[in-house]
Formats: structure tokens, sequence, C-alpha cells
């Protein structure tokens, strides 16, 4: 059967998250409905494989997938039609192309990058409203790059992993924190950039909400470094909520959208 | 009375626009019924003025309004209450001065200034959905950026101006259009932005929409110039959709927000 890659964006706001679960909006599901639409296989229940599990609530401007099909398609024509059938939910196809059996959208996966945008004002937030956390006090971003450097590298991260997560290891190498500011109206935006081979369940919002903590003055930039040390799920800070969370890329080599 | 100016961010989509209007919502209604909840005059009829009355679906980060009050607040607790009351609508006090009376938002404005989002892709537009106008093609920037330098500076712009327009002259100054290209996810994201003392009504989505005729192709540059000369609402191009626009600052001299 040939297979294609698929680049997706969309927003998390309406689904349960990417996996598809029995009586559960997904995004996995509304893909393989539409799916089903084109392929006999998918509307008897073939399924697709995805580089990232997003959560509930968490966007992708760039997650990619698989599907194997029954018939060959022009990538162009595959695109629109799921397109077409995806409408008018909040997900859209960015890129198709055929790949080689060889090709898994997770497993061959060599890099995810996420992001996660923090909007800090006292007056609530409106243009951006579901897709940034909302912190109603200013941010010490200096002290939040200090405490997000104990973070980069290999590290048993299980200070930073939800009681959920099926990981095998809670040792990652986290290759990136970077933290930039922006100018926002009668406040600041902070966002985070996070890059790793692979991530733990919920391992980017504890993160983040340890550094938010960091950020207010309530945890002195030390603690992360002790709170990693610790290896003890009690030792983290408040999982940040899932809005400001988007998974942004994933690196392939080669790059089959190249 | 005691007179107070306020910064409001709004998102236009669920509003048929700034003014109030009888049995529909308006930003200027919402804001009215939560000042009617703090200041007995408000709960009487008393209105606030603008000093930009945007369209249904047009959005704000900065638009400016002031209000007389029947007594002295703190701009602080002013600026909270007023939230509290405006909460869930998307409608945002970003900031409150006390001003005095000779301060008036829409007669003191000196300079107003609006932003256009286009995003310019093939697949359906998801993170951006009511923020911006989603064109299925590439636009050709440079030949906008030459049909756009035909419009600035003083000019009668009968062509771009609403049949409904109630300005005494159509002759108006645009003093910048400015057009910024930014990457997007699968396609690219075109950013305008427009000063001028004062605008006609629909002045910026009429301009908007003529240039994305010379963008797509269908337009020569040249005959934005034309239709400019031709002083004749037929000679313009298709009025762009309003999610894209935003009335992004006023300027006062003094500034009161300073």
């Amino acid at each position: 059967m040939p297979r294609y890659a698929f680049r997706v964006e969309y927003d998390g706001a309406p689904f349960s998250g990417w996996q598809a679960q029995r009586d559960l909006p997904s995004v996995q599901g509304a893909i393989e409905t539409a799916l089903g639409r084109l392929d006999a296989s998918f509307a008897q229940g073939a399924r697709i494989a995805a580089a990232g599990r997003t959560d509930a609530g968490v966007h992708a401007s760039s997650q990619v997938f698989h599907a194997d099909l029954l018939r060959h398609w022009s990538p162009f024509r595959l695109s629109e039609a799921l397109n077409w059938h995806l409408s008018p939910a909040p997900v859209a196809i960015t890129a198709v192309v055929p790949v080689g059996e060889d090709f898994h959208a997770r497993f061959s996966a060599l890099e995810r990058r996420y992001s996660f945008r923090i909007v800090a004002r006292r007056a609530p937030v409106v243009a951006d409203r579901g897709r940034v956390w909302h912190v109603r006090q200013p941010l010490d971003v200096d002290a939040m790059r200090v405490a997000a450097a104990h973070l980069v590298g290999r590290h048993d991260f299980t200070t930073f992993r939800s009681a959920m997560c099926q990981s095998k290891s809670p040792v990652k190498t986290l290759d990136q924190i970077t933290i930039t500011t922006h100018d926002y109206p009668a406040g600041q935006e902070i966002r985070f950039f996070l890059r790793a081979r692979s991530f733990l369940h919920n391992q980017v919002r504890s993160i983040v909400g340890t550094l938010e903590r960091v950020g207010v003055g309530a945890w002195p930039p030390e603690r992360v470094a002790t709170a990693l040390a610790a290896r003890d799920r009690a030792a983290c800070g408040p999982v940040s909520p899932p809005q400001g969370l988007s998974l942004d890329g994933v690196t392939y080599d080669p790059d089959p959208f190249a």
C-alpha cells in the first residue's frame, strides 16, 4: 500500500487531544473520519500514526503523521480532498508527500520542537485567548533563563513527567530551551522554544509551569536544579495549562517534505 | 464630572461593530452596560465616545474612548472593575487615565493607525481563523507596494469610500501604507500598516481589497492610480472582509497615556 506523510496544523481547543478516544472528539479521529471518505481501509478502521500525541487543548502548527492508502494519489489532490472533508474542523493539511514503507512518523522522528506562549499583563487576554497562558503579573525573564539552563542536557526528568507517562525511561536529552520576549499591548509576551529527540508526557508543560514560579519570584532559580535532582514528581511546580503549547516541527533525515 | 480616557482591546467577531445599535451586540454597548454597573449616569443612558467607529468583525488592539463619571476613581480600580463587569465578552480595558474636559477621544485624535493581515496559502487557515483574510494564492507583494504608493498623500478618496460614509469631505491625507511579509506555515503572511489623521468609512478595507487584486495579478499596479483619479466608487476593487483589520493605535498631543 502506498504510504503518505502529512503535515497538519490544528487548534487543540475543541479536541480531547491528538489520540482517538471512544466518544470524545480527537484530532486523530477527525482525520481518520475524513480519510474514510476517500479510502475504504479507513472507513473500516485503519489508523494513522503521528510524531507527537498532543494533549487536550494543545495546538500544532506542524504535526506530522503517516497513512497507508489503498491507491496512489497526487499529493495535491489528496491534500485538497482531505481539507474538504475536514472542514469546518480547525484542522488543515499543509503538506502531503509519498514516502517509503520505512518511514514512520513517530519512530523515524529525530527531533520534536515545541513552543509555549505566555502573555503577562494585568488585563484579560482578548486577541490571543485560547492560544496563550495568561499570567497576571510581570515575569523575571532573566531568572527564568537561569533556571531553564539547569534543565538543558541529558537528565532523569522524573520530576517533570506526568504520572501517566508511558515512556520506558525518564532519561531524556533536552537540546534547547530558549526564552524570548516580545512587545504586547499593556504587557509582555514570553515565548519558550524547546527542542529534543523526544519528550516525556507533560514534560514541556511541567517545565513551563515550574519556570513561571521562578518568573513570579515564588521560586529561586536554583530550586529548579534541586527539583530536577530530586527525581520526584512532587518536587515539580504546577503543570501549565495546555493552550499556550504548540508542536511546531518534527525533524526527519532525510526530510520527506524537502 | 471627572473625565477618563481608556485604551481598549477587543475581538470584533461577536459584535455588529463599535457603535451601539438597538437589539444588536456592540462593543460600545458592552462597555456602556459595564459602566452602568459602576456609575448611575451610565445606568441611565450616558454615552462614551471613541476615536474610531470600527465596523462589524473589525478588531482593535488599541482603541481609545472617553467617559464622564459621577465620581473620582483610582485608574487601577476603575480598570479592574470594568474588566470584571465586561467578562466574559472579548473586550479588555488595558489603560485608564484621568483627562481634562478638553480631551475628546474622537476630536482630539491626531492620527489613527490600522493594520490588516492576509494569510496567502492553499490550505485552510486554522490558528488565525477570524483574525486574518485567507487568500488561496500567492500574492505579488512588490506589485502591491508599487500600487500602494499611488495612494499615499492627500487625495480625493471617493473611489475608496463606502456609499454610507458620513464624512463631509472625501479628501484625506494618507500618511503611510507599509506592506511587510512574514513566514507562515505552508504560505506567507502579508501585513499592511496604514496611518492617517482620519479615515473614510471602509477606506482601509477598500484599499486592501483593491491591492489584493493587484497581488493576484488581476490588476496591473497602475490601475490603482486610475481608480483613484476616477473618484468613482465603481472603480474600486472588492472591499476586503473585516476580520483581518485591527485598529492598533491613536495619537494625541499631549499623550494622555504617557
